[in-house]
C-alpha cells in the first residue's frame, strides 16, 4: 500500500493535483472525478440518515464559537476572516504597497468572524433559545479550516477540508439512534470501497490546560469514536467521526426539548478529502484501478430518501 | 415585482433564509432546493462552454493577489484569512479570554492568503510561467468574498457568495468565442426562466487612485459587460458579467501562446446567489409558481458536455 506521500506525488506529477499555499489543495482530471463520486455519495449516506439539510456559510461569528468554549478547546486551530478598514488612507497605504506585510496589517480590522472549525456549530448557533416539539437531525457540509501547523500535509491534513455531517439535537435516544446508524452506515461504505476499517474510541486534541478534564471524560464516558484506515505501512487516520456531546451544547446554547431540559446532541463527521486518500492508499492512483463508487453507495443498505 | 428586501423578509418569516453575521446566508427548505437546481443548472451551462473544471482551494497566496494588482484595484474589498501564533502563551491568553478582542489580535499571526474574490485567480495562478499549446477553458466555482461594508444585503450582496466562471486563456479569437457563446447561453437562460434580462456595458468599481486609467480604459474598450435584471420597481442586478483582460493576465503571470506572446484572457461570471434573487423577484417566494430549471437548463440550446 502506498503512503499519503507517495499518492500525493504521483498525482502532481500528473498535474491532478497541487497545493498553492501550505495546506490548501487544488485537483483537477479523474482524481477530481473520483472526489466528486466520493463527495456525492457521502452526501447520499448523510442524507438517509438526516430529516433535512441544510445549506451553511462559510464562517461563524465568534460569539458563537465563544458560546461553545471553542477558545479554551481548540485555539491552537482558529482561523480567523478579517476584512480591512474602510479609511482612505489606510486603504492608499495597502494599495501603494502592493500588499505587502505592514500596510495590510495596518488596515486589517479586528475580526469578527471564524472560518468554520467544523460544520456543526452553524446548527446549534441557529437552534439557539428554542425549544425542538422532536428531535432534528441535519445534513450539513461546509469548507472547514483548522491549522495544524507543522504537520500539514495534502488530503490527509488540510488546513482547509471539507467536513459533511450529520448533527442529531433532542432526546439522548435519538442521538444514540443517529450515531450508531451513522456508525454502521459509515463501516458498510467503507467495506464496499474495499478499505480495511476499524472502529476505534479517541479524544480530541484540546488544548493544554483545558485538556485534562476534556479528555478524560470524553475516554470514560467514550464520547468519541473514529472509523480508522491505514495509508502507508505504519500509518492509519480517521475517515469519519461518531461524537456524542451530552447537554454541552444544548446547556451552552439554550436548546432544549419538548420537556424544558437542554437538548442532547451528536454528531457523524465525514472528512471527505480524506476518504479520497483512503481509495488511493488502498488501490493506487491509475483510474483502472478503483471501485465503482456509485454502486457502492447503493450497496450500503442504508435506505435512501 | 417584490424587491429584494421583501423576498427575504418573506424567506425569513418562512424559516428557509437567515443571515448569522453581516453578509453570510444559510438557507434550507423550498428555497435551498431551488438554489441547488440553479446551481446545477448554472454548472451544466459553464460545463458546456469549458474543456475541463477544477476543484480550487477556498484561498489565495498573497502575492499572487499581488502579482494581479488586486492591491491596487480593490484593496476595499479584500478578506484575508488569518490563523494564530503557535506561542503557548498567547493561545493561553486567548483561551483564559474567552476569545474577546485584544488576546485575539495579539495572537493572529500576519495573513498570507486572502479568501478568494473571484474565481478565475486560482486558474491563471496554476497557469503561471508555462506556455500553452492551445487556448484552456475551465470551470471554476469557489465561496468568493468581498467586503461591501454597509452595501451587503442577503443574496444581492453577499460578503460571502458563490461564483461560477468560465475562464478562457489564449488567443484574442478564443476568448472572444468563449464569451459570446457564454452571453448567448446566460441570455438564453435567463428567457427560459422568465427574467426580463438585458445586456450593458459595464466597468469595475477600481479603488479611487488606481480607477481613471482603468475605468477609462474598460469603457473605451467595451472590455466589461453585465447581463442585467430587474429586482423590485427601479434595482437592477447584474447576474453574469463577460470579462476581456487583453493580455492584462498573460503578462502579469507569464502565461504565453505557443507564438510566444503573453496570452490573452477573459471570463464568464455567474452569481449564484443572485440568480436565486432574481427568480424570487420575478416569480414570488411560493414554490408553486417557479419555473422548473431543469428543463430550462436543456432548453438553452447549448450542447451539454
Amino acid at each position: 500500500m502506498p503512503a499519503h506521500d507517495a499518492v500525493v506525488a504521483a498525482l502532481e506529477r500528473r498535474g491532478e493535483l497541487w497545493h498553492p499555499a501550505p495546506g490548501l489543495v487544488a485537483l483537477r482530471g479523474s482524481v477530481l472525478a473520483l472526489y466528486e463520486r466520493l463527495e456525492r455519495a457521502i452526501q447520499a449516506l448523510a442524507a438517509s440518515l438526516s430529516l433535512e439539510h441544510w445549506r451553511v456559510p462559510p464562517a461563524l461569528g465568534l460569539h458563537s464559537l465563544g458560546r461553545a468554549d471553542y477558545f479554551a478547546s481548540f485555539p491552537h486551530w482558529l482561523t480567523v476572516a478579517a476584512h480591512l478598514s474602510e479609511r482612505n488612507d489606510l486603504l492608499e497605504r495597502m494599495a501603494q504597497s502592493g500588499g505587502a506585510g505592514d500596510a495590510l496589517c495596518q488596515a486589517l480590522m479586528p475580526p469578527d468572524v471564524a472560518l468554520s472549525p467544523a460544520a456543526c456549530y452553524h446548527v446549534y448557533e441557529h437552534l439557539a433559545g428554542t425549544t425542538l416539539p422532536d428531535a432534528l437531525t441535519v445534513s450539513v457540509q461546509c469548507t472547514c479550516w483548522r491549522h495544524e501547523g507543522a504537520t500539514l500535509a495534502p488530503l490527509l491534513r488540510g488546513w482547509a477540508f471539507t467536513m459533511r455531517e450529520v448533527v442529531c439535537v433532542g432526546s439522548d435516544e435519538a442521538v444514540t439512534h443517529t450515531i450508531e446508524r451513522g456508525l454502521e452506515a459509515a463501516s458498510v461504505f467503507a467495506a464496499a470501497l474495499g478499505l480495511a476499517a476499524t472502529v476505534a474510541p479517541a479524544v480530541d486534541p484540546f488544548f493544554a490546560p483545558t485538556a485534562r478534564g476534556r479528555t478524560l471524560l470524553q475516554r470514560v464516558k467514550e464520547l468519541k469514536r473514529e472509523l480508522l484506515v491505514p495509508h502507508g505501512r505504519d500509518g492509519s487516520m480517521a475517515v469519519a467521526s461518531f461524537n456524542r456531546h451530552g447537554e454541552f451544547f444544548g446547556d451552552a446554547f439554550g436548546i432544549r426539548t419538548a420537556s424544558g431540559q437542554p437538548a442532547a446532541s451528536g454528531c457523524v463527521a465525514f472528512g471527505v478529502e480524506r476518504w479520497l486518500l483512503a481509495v488511493l492508499c488502498a488501490h493506487g492512483t491509475e483510474p483502472r484501478d478503483w471501485p465503482q463508487v456509485n454502486d457502492v453507495s447503493a450497496a450500503t443498505g442504508v435506505p435512501q430518501p
